[in-house]
């Protein structure tokens, strides 16, 4: 989908049935979402008038090059940002103007340049519902990050066996998919060994993997700005008994609840799904987080998959299926796969890599 | 210095200084930069009581483990964490509480919870002056950035030449400084060759670099949490003299801005040692952005080395300092280290690899 047709989808939300006649962009992932690029500070869409990208000297050629579809407007390093938007807004004719973002200085600098504050509401919620819904061009890039993920797993493999650091792994698997392609990684990689991989954003130290360890890896690859995210967990060297019913348990919710994954189902059924598996199991105290999270142009974006978000799952949303049991002073075991959500089911965009390891 | 040292600083200047009997923290560098770790949504500091960090069943376990100098309070995934502050305030008895950063939503919400809007005030600045006087801990960390990153760089010698994909030449260098112990980059590695090498911000792309290409190289590895960034441009192949000339305008911009770091010195003259040199050179117009930033836990922090911020270097304050040129449709060269100001003069954090590099 190209930036204008985003943007007539925008306009028909908030302006057509929202009754705004202006809508002001600050957040980067929206930014880049109907932008195609980086590097501009915001982005004002009249009801009448010019889209117009805010740009510092410092990013102003890039954008003037990449920006086609826009006005592109140089802030001088002078200028003050929000004073200059509020007059073209008012040149623009805007009365009623939405905003996707704002702090509480940004939003007392833009409500003095309009006759009440009441002129200037926060909206964030238009762009997650259109950013939610993927089109076929967003997820041949989220097919390709997948793609790439899984190939880092591959090596991860490999990488994780008693005498390695952590960040030894994480050199090994990252290098891998960026020689392969792949943008900057989506988030910090975590490689969380031995009791720290009890803990779920357990980082990636110069601890030393040691014989019989859990080896807990998340990693993401990017691909033209979208993110992927996938967990594995590994034994170094022969695993145990335990380790190995534990394993069980979480590659067992996580098949169930990836099964119960299509358009039209209720997201609480979905985290129930994996939750049950690890409850009935007698872990469900050790399962502390929701099964998962939107993916896009951000790692953690809308919609949440837990039990609080009562709405349905769409075709196009793409979402982490990723359960796990951590037990302090022990280890932990996670699994998770991107997923695309389609009408009569869903895909897997990461794959592959599934075992303890052992070895 | 340790965690509580810190608070100290911070509620002499807060409530001995400002008048407010209590301070909330949101922004994550800040959070980072109090706790020690990562992962927690907020920290409440009452000038009575305890002070209290609010983390997410996902993160908590390990904020038991790593806060030992703070009450860790669990937020269950039903529960509003605004609400629950601010009651904690009211147990406190905080009647005017300070926030590093918050949004109009949280804004709201939390001044609900108080007599007055006027209970809460935004102030940002507090802990942006703490963190810009870096102590020996903190240098020590940024030191070995800044060893990482050179390490990385050295790597970029050799791997830029003519048929390498720029995000080839990003894989070499990010597997050099993690394969050293560095973290997470500090930012998206920037490898721009050819014509994108005069857009400052210009990314890593698939292009293959040619002969005879500028090549700015812009990295930075962490060390413990804290960046370090540096810059260096090649170009691969043989250079003309025209690029010649204009890496010598700029290596010499920068080296007279360096001489002229020191702890007392006004920040615009700081800009200006590097400006006049290139504008003496006839490029004036093609410098397009402020000399340099202040980078810590984050990599763009607070203070700004650009004309229009009028405060004096201080000891202890780590900026960068990057002059460029950079002209639309020919190409750019920038230069950059991550420098210490002291007392009588300037360390560089980032070394060696200059030259144009012909090779």
């Amino acid at each position: 989908m190209n930036a204008l047709k985003r943007i007539d989808q925008l306009k028909k939300a908030v302006f057509t049935e929202g009754g705004f006649d202006g809508y002001l962009i600050f957040n980067n992932a929206n930014l880049l979402y109907f932008l195609g690029f980086p590097g501009t500070s915001a982005l004002l869409i009249p009801a009448d008038g010019e889209n117009t990208t805010y740009v510092y000297g410092v990013n102003y050629e890039q954008a003037k090059a990449e920006g086609r579809d826009f006005k592109v407007q140089l802030v001088k390093s002078d200028e003050n940002l929000i004073a200059k938007i509020a007059r073209q807004a008012k040149d623009c004719g805007i009365k009623k103007l939405s905003v996707d973002a704002l702090s509480v200085e940004s939003w007392r600098a833009l409500t003095k340049e309009f006759p009440s504050r009441k002129a200037v509401e926060v909206c964030s919620n238009v762009v997650q519902a259109l950013r939610m819904i993927k089109d076929p061009r967003e997820i041949e890039f989220m097919r390709k990050a997948g793609e790439l993920t899984s190939e880092g797993m591959k090596i991860a493999v490999e990488a994780v066996k008693p005498g390695a650091k952590e960040y030894e792994v994480a050199a090994e698997i990252e290098y891998a998919m960026r020689k392969r392609g792949a943008g900057p990684t989506a988030f910090e990689s975590i490689v969380a060994s031995g009791e720290c991989s009890a803990f779920p954003h357990g980082g990636c130290s110069g601890r030393e993997i040691r014989e019989g360890d859990l080896v807990v890896i998340d990693i993401g690859a990017t691909c033209n700005y979208y993110c992927s995210d996938m967990t594995r967990t590994f034994v170094a060297g022969k695993s145990s008994e335990k380790q190995k019913r534990i394993y069980g348990i979480v590659k067992a919710a996580q098949e169930n609840a990836f099964k119960s994954i299509k358009a039209g189902v209720p997201i609480p059924d979905v985290d129930a799904a994996a939750r049950k598996v690890i409850e009935t199991a007698g872990y469900g105290d050790f399962f502390v987080h929701r099964l998962g999270h939107g993916v896009g142009l951000e790692v953690h974006e809308p919609p949440t998959l837990s039990q609080t978000n009562k709405d349905l799952l769409a075709a196009g949303n793409v979402v982490t299926d990723e359960p796990g049991i951590y037990i302090a002073g022990y280890g932990g075991v996670r699994i998770e796969d991107t997923v695309l959500v389609q009408k009569n089911g869903a895909e897997k965009l990461t794959r592959g890599s599934y075992s303890l390891g052992d070895k």
